[in-house]
């Protein structure tokens, strides 16, 4: 049974999952989205999680990729090194069934580069070169807990740099003595952009945080905690990803909107250009690019 | 009843206070620390907390420092501009009951300098430049969950900063991904140093700390986390910290010896020379130089 004839592919990260139905023509024709993530599947229970999948969107061959791949996933897909190509994803799939249900890898960077993985990010970056949505050559931010930039060269993974952005905010705004003051949703508004300048200029977080609480014990009434928290953070991150870059075309945003908007504003204040990329489409263009070489 | 026949000098923070008994003749002839700091008063408790140290020490006037004068303390003692002096400290001092039990002020920076605020750590450097145990005009960087970097200039506080460091690697060590990483203490090795060297160079934490989780991905045996993420953090801390000062002159280190010992080490790789003065020491000096203004 082959992959020409359809296939499900399944998006699996830590939290949620997204199922997609393709049929023999590369076109969606049943998809959902569901809280059923790795940390909601008990140990033993990936077979039957999978199962699930099958009995909602039909018996075709499924390829999965995300945190599934991972050593707390349901079989380890070991890490593909950069530089790395679609055909690499493909050659590296880990078999659950052989032909049948596979794991796309990850991708790791060795130590002399700089020590990092990513796994789930590859194949939306690989499936979108392929399919034309992105240049063979450009720079990719792809924002969220861990964000992603992603040097492409010649359409293949040439260096990526993982920040912890999303995560420091969250440490923040859950457990800091920052935390009531980050309770609002940042938006790339002027206190957003001021602070993003600041981390743009170099300016260390150690020494720049604190000056929210300090604002709100000298009694101002501070409603934008959370974009000057937010707005620091993602411009040091900007300010560190655009140094993977060569050039000055556009970088190119994939992920989440009320995230990309945010990215948007930074870089528009490092004057940078951008183009914003469906993450949805970049999977479903990973998953045809994979599947047309098994 | 005057101050001169002797008192007492608590620095109560917010889990610790130590209180000391100063004899008429300056000397500390008794002492303790306990965990009875604020967070472990209930509510109204503050009086009875107070009379616990009466009762060990003697009943002489009481100074007190530190968190007990914030809005979560026993009394709120408004916190005295920069610049700020030790006779500024004593004409601003809280009385719960008047000339016998009194809480030092903390000092405040405006914005346009950069809103900050500290409480406790100003009554330490005021006594030990008045007391010439630091220079007049000097930096002093007093490491600690919330370090402070103070400028001294003609033994006043001109200008300070505080840096999350000491916080942020508690979030890390206690809640993020790194955490099991992160369980040993961070010793000023070669480890600490590289990492060290990179914050001082400007490395964006976003971007560096993801890499103590790769590496351990990546299957190497990783012994040095703790150095790693605290090299990074206390880099940055004293590259920003040391832009308050001037000229070339020793940094001189205040707090808990260990934490000493790796700022220390990141300004030795900063090219700076440092002198260390203790804390308790600088408290009781300050202690005199207020109670001697009463």
């Amino acid at each position: 049974m082959g992959w020409r004839n359809g296939y499900i592919a399944v998006d699996w990260g830590t939290t949620n999952r997204r199922a997609y139905r393709v049929g023999s023509d590369g076109r969606v024709s049943q998809e959902f989205e569901d809280e059923c993530g790795l940390m909601a599947v008990p140990r033993g229970g990936f077979e039957a999680a999978a199962a699930q999948i099958s009995a909602r969107l039909g018996d075709l061959p499924m390829l999965l990729a995300g945190m599934v791949g991972s050593n707390r996933g349901w079989r380890e897909a070991p890490y593909v090194p950069c530089p790395a190509s679609g055909a690499d994803l493909a050659a590296n799939i880990a078999w659950v069934d052989p032909g049948r249900i596979g794991i796309v890898p990850g991708v790791s960077q060795a130590r002399a580069a700089g020590a990092d993985v990513m796994r789930g990010e590859e194949i939306q970056v690989l499936g979108a070169a392929a399919a034309g949505m992105v240049p063979a050559d450009c720079l990719i931010c792809h924002p969220g807990t861990h964000a992603k930039w992603i040097r492409l060269a010649g359409g293949r993974i040439q260096f990526f740099r993982t920040m912890m952005t999303g995560e420091l905010f969250s440490l923040l705004s859950k457990h800091s003595i920052l935390a009531d003051r980050l309770q609002a949703d940042a938006e790339p508004d002027a206190a957003f952009r001021t602070a993003a300048r600041q981390g743009l200029n170099g300016a260390e977080l150690v020494a720049s945080l604190f000056g929210i609480r300090a604002r709100y014990l000298l009694g101002e009434s501070l409603e934008d905690g959370s974009a000057v928290a937010s707005g620091l953070l993602i411009g040091s991150d900007v300010r560190a990803g655009l140094r993977l870059g060569e050039g000055d075309g556009p970088i190119v945003l994939m992920g989440r909107p009320e995230l990309v908007e945010l990215y948007a504003a930074a870089l528009d204040e490092a004057g940078r250009r951008t183009v914003q990329v469906d993450g949805a489409d970049a999977f479903l263009a990973g998953a045809r690019l994979v599947t047309e070489m098994l």
